[in-house]
């Protein structure tokens, strides 16, 4: 049987939010889609981008997977989804924004800060979170720093080493060395809704101003 | 600069769903998620889990890659994002349900049915929808079907497809034969937002009753 | 030299099967091979599918790797010798049944069991019994289950996995459906000549009545 | 339904070959298997090798894939069956001689010989058979030569390419450079029962006497 609760849910957004943009999702339907933003966000359930940025159907372009990463440009590796999806953001949509969107609480980053990668008897989860790895090095040793303190410094610094990883490949360096396309580092905080951004000339983390 | 639509779309998310749901959203960021869906959807901008089945934060543990697909299990391959998110989904989140939720008018889709592979001079779109051979295979040859009946054909036999490799994983299998895990296949039609879902007796998609 | 049992076998052969099958030897040289059933072996020198199955030349398309596994469809990876042999077998053969044979006492199997992969100090074993993998999630933990109970439901379990990969190639599955191709697994007991069989509705492995 | 001619056939070997056996059966089922001969074959039907070679049980370890190929070392890819199964017999069965064992009118060879690679729409065999490749480099041009001739000589040239490749595994190059382990190149006639064995001296496939 198919879930109660996403029939009721497709109910209301039927009645409601597809009603009210009929228009728009008949135009949306009629060739393919353009968005210009493309999110990289975590398949977390509490931070759906459509959500947190309010945006409506063929605005983003959204890749999730377990704590936001982007491999670097690697060639040898079979089913890069991501990198795939990348590709076609910036070659086929000719995306103008990439934002990659990391959370507080993130269950993936806590895990390898714990070391308990592998995480589970599989084989998947051990390896793909092993992609943390360099934002770890780059932070330096935990020492006697408190786990939440660590984590959150985690979630950070690995929004910055997906955001050097994206430059690895070149059809996205080129663009942004033309000027044709901008990378963008943010992360949402769960409790207080606050949004930190990365800036650009300071390579630091700031709160948008509410 | 962060781009603008993002900035008015976040201060309206703060100023309406997030004042609504702030008791939510604070319990929520106390622990980790429990959500008991997982929905494998698309990139595609127009087609956002959350808005579709009107979901609150915290009830959609959400993978999104082109074309909503899932390899089979293979234990080789380096950086299984998708593999890897079931994974947690199954063994950590111990989610109730996976749907596969697919669309009309997917970008991926129609790049395979147009033997576009490769899609771009890049390595990995072209590697990534060759995921979908077998659900062409076992469609048989397009002989003279029109490229969008073929397309629409295709997007539902992908999805299958993906229930298939979903019982590959042991972890999966285990669970879906004693009952504590149900897999489900959707389609979304983005003009006219109709949904057709996967009949577990028939193997047939029919629309869900508006 | 060439192994001098070989040169003896051969020349009992050519004197006695040989001799006897000529007339079946001459019209089967003539064109190509139209079996009609194919089995996926083990290497294992104890269970030749032609001996256990008293089989005739031309009657049996045999692959044969370490514990008769088959693959998921998988498509980046090179060098798939048994899905190359699957889809000879299905597209150009038109094979009407698939039997994966395992049998007891496996040592592919028991390493993996053992969790002595990888066994030695190459590549490749580890890798391929690596496959064993989702068989072993379906079983859950071993507990304090004896190795030889544990390795006897491992060898059933991955019969049952390989089933379950062959319906990954749409080719298979669209014929499986359509009625025109059978999948079987079966199990040999070396000492005591026992052939379990697959049972299709109770899905639980039944002796053959002798 | 199991098939008929399996069940029959089984029955068949239960009262004739495995009662005659049954000791020896009972023997090899103690512990492992310990076969001093290797033999890599091809899946056709016609040729097993256990017939040619009038083997017993437990005498014969064989692989069995289209076209009886090795692949040369090679680590990147995945899922490597034939160098898994090679591996298992060097390391751990101390296998003495390993055969590579070809035939007339293979399918897999011919489909090379007719440029009918890709064979079918699909992407195994394609790949599997490329492997031949070298050794019809080796050959030079067909130039106007006969389909069946050329033929002919590619099934021993890529027996020959076979042999090369098996040398760039170290574990097998250490043991033939030690003498601990022969190779040999065979080639079966199906319609005439005729062996051709490479010669080590005079690197040509001569008729065994019969």
């Amino acid at each position: 049987m198919f879930p109660e609760k996403l029939l009721k849910g497709y109910h209301s957004f039927l009645g409601n939010r597809f009603e009210a943009e009929r228009k728009r999702y008949e135009t949306l339907a009629e060739g393919l889609q353009s968005p210009e933003i493309m999110v990289i966000g975590c398949c977390d359930s509490r931070v759906s981008p459509e959500i947190i940025f309010d945006a409506r159907p063929g605005e983003l372009f959204v890749v999730r997977n377990v704590a936001n990463l982007v491999p670097p440009h690697e060639t040898n590796g079979a089913f890069h989804g991501t990198s795939a999806a990348l590709e076609f953001a910036v070659e086929v949509l000719n995306i103008k924004h990439i934002v990659v969107l990391g959370h507080q609480r993130c269950g993936g980053i806590r895990a390898y800060a714990e070391k308990m990668a592998p995480l589970t008897s599989g084989d998947f989860i051990g390896k793909w979170i092993n992609m943390i790895a360099p934002a770890a090095d780059m932070l330096g040793e935990r020492g006697d720093m408190a786990l939440d303190d660590y984590t959150s410094k985690l979630e950070l610094a690995s929004i910055g080493q997906s955001l050097v990883n994206l430059m690895t490949f070149g059809m996205v360096r080129r663009r942004v060395e033309a000027g044709t396309l901008q990378l963008h580092g943010a992360c949402f905080g769960i409790g207080d809704g606050k949004l930190m951004v990365l800036d650009d000339s300071s390579k630091q983390f700031r709160p948008l101003a509410a």
